[in-house]
């Protein structure tokens, strides 16, 4: 990655900041992560009146250098990097400015600090740290299966709600008059999706005998669909470990994804043993030499 | 679709209402989609007595309005459908009517305006503006897997009501007398469920150490019971994957299981598509006439 | 079933009442399965205090005609079936006997009535009229996939009771001296059942900070934990599908079981395709005559 | 497992304490267990008042019998195996070092005693008791499938982590002037793990509607994201299963994927055990040496 000659301190310091590979570069990836837990634990903690009331000042102090620290290294990055117009409008360079902005912006307009815990999701660099041990292709499996079931999950999500909808509008013709949680069918619908989703809070619940048979269909519906969504995430990661595991090439046109009993390559039709060589895999059924 | 010579404008019409292929058409169905969702909003909000009280004049005109719209929408669908019987009885149809007779009923019987958000219903219309990137198929995979699963559903449900009789009844025999919220079966019953779903409530909740025994025991059975439809459905659903995977045929060799993308035969490696048709996917990549 | 000669009526009798394939025996059936849902819906209304005071004394003559029906058919059953000792000690005998027993013991005892209430178990003879249509088939896959993963739910559940009275013991050291709900460890114990599967009633809640990182750790371990089930009964649902799904018998030793890609019987190593058919599936490996 | 000169008594003795194979070894096995969790239901009942009022003094002597016991138990075992040492310092030698000392601690600060409920952990012995119906293999591949997906996990956590701590502070920022329940961010965090985790205690409820949209996006989000462990762990547990079923190869055609009772290969039907050794598994067939 770096050139025969020296590399420039920018260089090194880009190395350091941007990349995990190095050690000087994940010891650095991992005091990021440990400074910021401990200022969004300091934002979280300023927020509870009697912790507050005894460590105000201290927690006042502590946001601050946590903001020069996080500003400084702001900076850095804007000076190592070599587009640092790419990285400020990348996902993580806004991330990192809105992680700085909100204590600024606290001075003029009060409360604007408490969005300082925004600054969790740099925690999702984590994963960038672990990256050395195959983190990041696990949690790229888990995004394949979720993009993959995008669409079933927006026909579900969908149906959900049109559910949801219809359920809480029955509950408030059946007990609108008569129990104040029905009221009206916003609130009926918001106790439809507590029900279904199988939260169940309690804040409102049904009183009258048809109100609650209702509420028994709800449920019992809900016990079935929570099914759905399982079904859709593990069909696709089942989907995506396969194709992960499927990782022979062909030789000819390089198509991937062949099945575990494939002779053939699907894109291109050729051979896909040849030559066959000991890699052979056992099980795999020899063809006539006229081929 | 459409004859030679130019279609009469009641075709054109039938065209853009009935048909998502168009881009008429589509801007039609997303249109129709907005007004319904934002007459069902209507309707949800008038139930809200702040709202009611500020805008309560608005929403009824806008009730009107919605109701119109839909009401010119139902009689232009009547008058340019080739069988108007056929779509006033289908299930589309009747949702459709029933969209807009509470409005008119409400007149005479006053609440009946808040059936109006069965109009949420006709938003099922949305998968078909969404066929052209293939969600119907997506909905039919979880149909599918959802009909072939009906059997083992049904012997599910009946057994998960029996035991929350048995229980309601066993909780009834132990908190009845000391605990209002068991005062009789039925009650007793809805609390099973309440418990055995894993929605949990807490109106009611039992209060002698049998009794908390006996919830424990509901619990755990609950949290075990509920894997069942999981299984059930991803079971099915992964069945239904399989089928909707598996139904191209090599012509040579009469293998099966080609992936979605194949253009190869895997065991023979014989062109699929050799004579290829305008039924060939897109996305699919065409080889030379010399294989 | 029967033989050439007419049968007596002790036999038709038997047929009609033990088995559901004869027109007369499916309606037999039904009958029976309204009468006994009638009859638990008698016995659960009966304990709601304003049904029993308007419809207590048609109830109370509806209980006994229930009984008095039931009486009958029991005593009819052990008349025509060909051994009724058998039948008495069965499962469904014994049910038979228990479902009129308490209608006399409720003379002398009462309250005894509500054990009425497991006549619903009878209910389960539904299966028996939906053999026909393959419903007992599918009871059957539910039965052995539960039945196949009895000792992982053992191992499962005795994991989650440990779990459950340590989580409990220790939220009874933490808030049992300042929250009423924490106040002795079987209590303590009841909330970690209720968080872990959870179903979260409120009734007991933690108040200290404390207490509530605890509540939150043994929250995200639930819904974890959840997963094992659910995992465990997918797995052995998938297994006693793929075991009725290979019905391939090896025509020389009747063994069953063979994967879908079997050439040789695993039992006896005869080939099982060796008069080919045209009953041969697509996608069968020809093998060299010489074997 | 003994030599063929009589064994001492020392080495007789372990084998009854350490094995659990024999007889005598099964018996002290389940002595012990039930020992441990009379001691468990001894030291829970002891903490309810009413209880303690009535048994306390018999509660307590039952307490210095177990601890006697477990005493004398723990000095055998450290006589009788052969390296005392490995043992004191392996897992369940703290663990059974741990369930006599709070005893003694007792003495000196009470309160000490509730940590008795650790001896639950003991019971994990009864893994081994049941080792003989292969147990411990199904324990083994649940371990197997949890290990396995361990890193799947830790990511999925940390997303949940970050998903609660930010929709926790947009409650806080949302209903925390309004609401008593949201009057900090760990509250917040507190409630949105609550929601998340479907478990909904219904202690902390929002109450405007901004507040309440909010929840059932939680809601909803949860629903959805208790598939994902769920996926995870089917996953991991099919592939635990493969396996565990899939180690035995022809020695002829290198096929894999033989059932757990197949003779011969599926593929090319030789015999898979032609040189039968012990390792023969039981319910075997044995087949005509003519083969």
């Amino acid at each position: 990655m770096t050139s025969n000659d020296t590399p420039s301190l920018r260089e090194r310091v880009r190395i350091v900041i941007f990349e995990a590979e190095t050690p000087a570069g994940a010891l650095f990836d991992v005091a990021l992560i440990i400074a910021i837990l401990l200022s969004v634990a300091a934002v979280m903690l300023d927020t509870v009146p009697s912790v507050h009331a005894r460590y105000g000042a201290t927690l006042y102090v502590a946001e601050w250098v946590f903001t020069a620290f996080f500003l400084i290294e702001y900076l850095v990055r804007l000076w190592c990097i070599r587009e640092p117009r790419a990285y400020a409008l990348s996902f993580f360079g806004i991330v990192d400015l809105a992680c700085i902005l909100p204590s600024f912006i606290g001075l003029l307009w009060p409360g604007a600090q408490n969005l300082l815990v925004i600054r969790i999701l740099r925690v999702l660099r984590v994963f960038r740290v672990l990256r050395m041990v195959r983190y990041v292709s696990e949690a790229n499996l888990l995004l394949d299966a979720l993009r993959a079931s995008a669409r079933k999950i927006i026909v579900f999500v969908s149906t959900v709600l049109t559910l949801v909808v219809i359920f809480g509008s029955l509950m408030y013709l059946i007990e609108g008059s008569t129990n104040e949680g029905f009221s009206s069918i916003p609130r009926s619908v918001y106790w439809a999706v507590t029900t279904l989703s199988t939260v169940g809070y309690g804040d409102i619940t049904p009183i009258t005998p048809i109100g609650k048979t209702m509420a028994t269909i709800v449920m019992v519906l809900g016990y079935g669909i929570i099914a759905v969504p399982t079904g859709i995430i593990t069909l696709e990661m089942n989907e995506a470990h396969k194709r992960a595991a499927n990782t022979r090439t062909c030789a000819e046109c390089s198509a991937e994804g062949h099945s575990q009993e494939a002779t053939f390559c699907w894109r291109c039709g050729a051979h896909l043993y040849r030559k066959p060589t000991d890699r052979v895999e056992p099980g795999l059924i020899e063809l006539p030499k006229g081929d």
